[in-house]
């Protein structure tokens, strides 16, 4: 079987699941040190994905590391295409997690409004968070990328 | 050559393309409607993109048009890749600036910030100005796939 980099059960997979974890984790972290996120749906919605992105990536992570260092089982196609589909599916999500919580926070920093919206100097940390939530869609959309190319092989 | 229906050349696929140019002018003509949508950076973007996505469709749709009633050129790899990525790309967009209008029109019509940011009751058109975008970023997706679909048979 060939081994495409960075499909499930290699070691740069391990390294992109482990970049969508840190990413994701720093993504939650500076939206939840904020401590009024819960107003807006926008962050809510973002601090939904990223709790379901961080175990999923995490779940797959220890897979690719029982994979390299233990043994790997084969790879079914119908395995694979849950993988394959919960990336996707996670992906679209975080996009739209991200973009949403950009707009809202490009909002809150705008000079006019941020006296009202703003009072209380924590919204320096949504934009972060929106941008870590975006590299964490990358990574995502990547590992999905690298899966699908592996299909046909199976 | 196998049709696959929705893949450049078909009916199906004029239908995509004809969706898509309707909910993107939708979604262009409800924001433009609102005065004032220059002054957020999210709504900008939606504009630039939906500004991108009706020349793109339209003239898919007029070679789709083509195909059907005159006669159909043959289908070259090169040319199906740059329709793709062409779908892709503006997919991935039109999701991202979908997504931030939905943000901040929910952000603008919560009933604490809206006195003070919606004080001329144009408001109610940018969730639908969101959800055209969302269909039309739908119906690009599926013409995507659709046109992936057909790829390996060339």
């Amino acid at each position: 079987m060939d081994e495409v980099p960075g499909s499930l059960g290699t070691s740069a997979s391990f390294a992109l699941r482990l970049g969508q974890t840190l990413f994701s984790t720093a993504s939650l972290f500076f939206m939840c040190l904020a401590i009024d996120f819960y107003s807006y749906t926008a962050f809510c919605f973002l601090v939904t994905i990223m709790g379901l992105v961080i175990p999923w990536s995490m779940t797959l992570s220890l897979v690719d590391v029982y994979c390299v260092f233990v043994r790997c089982p084969s790879r079914q196609p119908g395995i694979m295409t849950i993988i394959i589909v919960g990336d996707w599916v996670l992906s679209f999500l975080s996009l739209a997690a991200a973009s949403s919580t950009a707009g809202v926070a490009q909002l809150l920093l705008t000079p006019g409004s941020a006296a009202l919206l703003c009072p209380l100097k924590h919204c320096n940390r949504y934009p972060l968070s929106a941008a870590m939530a975006f590299l964490s869609w990358f990574l995502l959309f990547a590992s999905c990328l690298f899966n699908i190319w592996l299909l046909p092989k199976l």
